[in-house]
């Protein structure tokens, strides 16, 4: 059994009636609604505007893999849980970062570097190329999948070239982006994933909520650590 | 010409007359003059207890590449200028940690995770291995280098796994470490090197001198950015 | 459920008493008979003397993991397998190359490199530590192993960089070794993994076996191609 | 002084009168009156109908960098020419597969892969995004280069990772590719670079050629080994 938090800012959703209609449970209930169908997967939810933004300490220690959409409140999220969120994953919490949580807070502090690219919001056209078909994220999808209407988000995007580059992304204006970036960072492992925006649906698509679902299978963590550490030893052979 | 900054945080060789036997001019000085033999490098030093560290606007905006040796104040550095220096790397400046700058503020900022190791301070004996001969920063020296005495710095060293690795390390007591990674983190590129320990004289040792010499002219910065942005971009591509 | 077939050379075994006493069912019978103690793996075995190696098309073709033990016959493979297994792990198969394996025709095609290192056989002690543990194939192992007697292999060794290093070796004469080393290769994955001589009991520690285990899991086929093509495609946008 | 060899299969602009137009002194001469401009190199050519195809032991044991153009003639070129550059790149020879090349017997060897790709041949638009501004082959560029009409090369491209990405394509039709790939491959480097086609004029576009000769001095051999070897080495400990 894999605990599934998905963390969402909701803001848009609550104070947008357009969004509102897309997103009538907020983009955490329709990602979270996908991936409670798989019995592997516990799943629950957890917003900003919730005390400690859901993320209590019982929660996080109790959280597997965290998938956090965030947009226009990056600011708002208190730097103490960010922390928390950050040893999490280096003690082995796998961590989803989707969208504009490009400029999440704990995203940012896991790359170490600005995470800015190119954006334009004109709702194009984009194609996400699979580059790296062996990956377990990867699985069940085709040779690419075609998205109707996108943010764009294009290079250069200013990462850490990723551990694994399985997706690249084509946009109609004339870009390109790294979209889906695989890191391991402690004993946690990190996805970014490009697409997903509060005003198109793309978090209905079968696709896109596949590939989701196998990145939280994929980053399911592997040895959990209690803490951080930098030990003292003793040698372990006569010097 | 490339401008290098040696930095160092000076307290060992000020407080401890055995160490400033060892780096009578700081180790600091000891790379620096070393360095300054080679024409196509401007060399400078700077230190902790200088105003502004020694690294005001002036000289960090003049700085191609800095080297960073720190370990008992990492936490005496203001993260201020933390922060401008984390900047200037992403803008394109090189930076190369070495030895127990691992737990210095823009190295593990840089990261992006905790750069805890295992150690031990027995003096023992290390090898120092290239695995990636074809690397710039291994040119001129052989299979392997003898360090006589040296700190022991074990995995699992809690880094990303390095674009390249260049060395790894072998200790007589057991261990073994990732001892030169290179990283490109935006716009400019980060080299750690484990050698080097205030009381060893590791840093007059010509192959760890070549080595550091030609971290620097690798991590040159390429493309120098005056800022980092997130810009909103019209269509390359009529849509 | 995976398909597994596990290849050994199977000589030494028959010519040699005392490597007979270590592995009376021969390697590959000691790694399949704990392969099918679990219920997701369905396992064979083939070796070099059998008709076409025990590798016909039939067998290939239902192989979703061939794990490949060969030592001093490499030259008697067949090229006309060599190529079907090359084809088979660029469509999807996984492909596990133990120790001596770093010679065998299907690996070295893999790679692309010579795959040489350095060797010794004094039964010297090595202990494996973990450089990546969050890697599934660390799934279960502690900090390190530490096998009492192995052969030495030595850096540098001639390979690709690997996508994902998850094993370092450190061995008691002075030399280290990157022992366990991820590739994706075509649609396939490939691991290689140092441990395990003829005359040493290695495949039967726990610890290995698990990695081994860890490592069919890991490269199980996502997605088969039927074949490699190079295809001429009409444009999917307007030119 | 590196020492460069241009060669090119030189078909095309010997049998059809269009691509001699384009490239009167051939794709290679093209390249080659570029880089001669460039007093740290000392630049030669060889073509397919020479003697030895134009490499010679002679030829190749002095030659730091080749350049390789291919395209309908790969098959005729010689096993045990292959074999030597094959062999010459992993004692550390720099080679630098152009365009169509990618099918070329030196690339494929070197790869491990089919390095398959989709193709399509109408002319259009391509554009070539710097991903890691950071990376010397990068040097001089800006954020993107427009090439009017390219053949397209398009994902799947079936090669192992790059150790850098450093260029993805965008194509007007629909398609993504990664352009720019390096490589370490034994002791030399490889840099795989899309453009380039007979039918275009693209080896005589200012950025195409910067590019190709950062690519030069990047793949510059830092140790030069005389042959490949696995060696039965003595301890350097006591064990």
């Amino acid at each position: 059994m894999i605990r599934v938090t998905v963390w969402n800012e909701y803001r848009h959703e609550k104070h947008d009636s357009k969004i509102a209609e897309v997103y009538p449970e907020g983009i955490h209930g329709a990602i979270a609604n996908y991936l409670k169908q798989d019995q592997e997967l516990e799943v629950r939810t957890a917003t900003l505007d919730e005390e400690d933004h859901g993320l209590t300490d019982e929660v996080l220690n109790n959280t597997d893999v965290l998938i956090w959409w965030g947009h226009v409140a990056h600011h708002e999220v208190r730097d103490d849980i960010v922390e928390k969120i950050h040893k999490r994953v280096l003690c082995g919490m796998g961590f989803i970062a989707l969208h504009s949580a490009h400029l999440s807070k704990p995203f940012v502090r896991l790359m170490g570097t600005s995470c800015t690219l190119k954006w334009r919001e004109i709702g194009e056209n984009e194609r996400l190329w699979v580059v790296e078909p062996s990956h377990p994220i990867a699985e069940g999808i085709g040779e690419y999948i075609d998205i109707e209407h996108e943010e764009m988000y294009g290079e250069r995007f200013d990462i850490p070239a990723p551990d694994t580059l399985v997706f690249i992304g084509w946009f109609k204006g004339g870009e390109v982006f790294r979209s889906g970036c695989c890191y391991h960072r402690g004993n946690g492992k990190v996805f970014y994933f490009q697409p997903g925006h509060e005003s198109f649906p793309i978090y209905y698509n079968p696709d896109i909520l596949r590939i989701i679902k196998n990145a939280v299978k994929w980053a399911r963590p592997i040895k959990m650590l209690s803490e951080l550490t930098c030990p003292n030893v003793e040698p372990l052979e006569k010097v």
